[in-house]
């Protein structure tokens, strides 16, 4: 990084109509981003160099630094830009439709090889930039299912005050934990599963918010 | 590494009363887990060394290249240890009551700081000997925990064919989720809530399995 230059121009970040989606910015960061997430899926984070993104994307290094400044920075516009899609939950009915539709995805993109979403979480694990945007990237999916949760309740299949972000990391979290934390062998039928457990809980009150702070007493 | 002796002799090896618990090696094997532990605890995975390991441990290097190998030698041998005490899971008399205090000691060990418990997972991503060693502690614990959902069974509040092992991920992953992957605050009321969730859940037969393969019709 010694080579690093200095004083770098600035016209590029000047230079307001290159920043429109399609322009030059956009294009040179979505073959940026491209490269990370192929060096990312072939090497891992060990084999993530700002000089493999930029030879592989066809950019000039001094292009990816500038913009990117590390491999930090260059994970968290991966996962930043992973959230800017318009991605939306299924909506196929019912809430344990939804929710093993949802599981389904999940699933799916943890079990690829490569899997971009696995090696992004494990690399949250050595870059605090990683880390943050990972953490952004969650927040972001969970909110846009909450929707999900909503419709079961106006269906009438769900208690009125039920916690949607509970009922969907309970519905969720047993996939990831089976398959990023301890590693198990997929599980075709985890996904149905665990939408179903979940599902259950709900419908009899598991994830009610209490009345005025009290305990619930479902038990 | 270069400097590693080719030629070892093989005398603590062969000297099986030095193997007994108490004695030389297991006092040894001791004084480095304990070693790696603190140091894990204080750098993480990127600041475990095998010098550093011997230095905090007060055992000649020699002796940890010998016995451990690398690294990731000596990450296997903390969680294969990890699973060699007596632990049991709690037994408090009914279902949801032994969730929420297992649910309780692993927040505890997943937001105490450091956490080596969380520190050792992120470096199962580094280590594939760490990964084999944490798959293991992961299958003993659970294997161990099989015995409360047994005896929920037996004081008749679950059905009899509930799966012990789905129900106890479903239990536990919200908080490894939350803790471990989402990043979130702690929050007291998360072990209780993931043990009352699942709980309602075991009860309506969300877990049970299905007889002769057939899809379970709880839903």
């Amino acid at each position: 990084m010694t080579d690093l230059p200095e004083d770098l121009p600035e016209r590029a970040r000047a230079d307001a109509p290159d920043r429109r989606p399609g322009g030059r910015t956009a294009r040179v960061r979505a073959q940026v981003l491209d490269a990370v997430r192929a060096e990312l899926g072939e090497h891992g984070y060990e084999g993530l160099t700002m000089e493999g993104v930029a030879a592989r994307a066809g950019v000039h290094r001094t292009t990816v630094y500038r913009r990117w400044q590390d491999v930090g920075g260059l994970l968290a516009d991966v996962l930043d830009a992973a959230g800017e899609d318009d991605w939306r939950p299924p909506d196929t009915g019912s809430l344990r439709g939804d929710l093993t539709a949802l599981n389904d995805e999940i699933q799916e993109s943890l079990v690829v090889r490569p899997s971009i979403p696995q090696a992004l979480m494990a690399a949250s694990f050595r870059s605090t930039q990683a880390a943050d945007a990972q953490q952004r990237l969650w927040e972001d999916r969970y909110a846009r299912c909450e929707i999900l949760v909503g419709r079961a309740v106006e269906r009438g299949e769900l208690p009125p005050h039920t916690d949607a972000r509970r009922l969907l990391i309970a519905a969720t979290a047993p996939l990831y934990h089976q398959l990023v934390l301890l590693r198990t062998a997929p599980d075709p039928q985890l996904p149905g599963q665990a939408a179903t457990a979940a599902t259950l809980a709900a419908t009899v009150g598991a994830f009610a918010r209490p009345a005025s702070g009290e305990e619930p007493d479902t038990l």
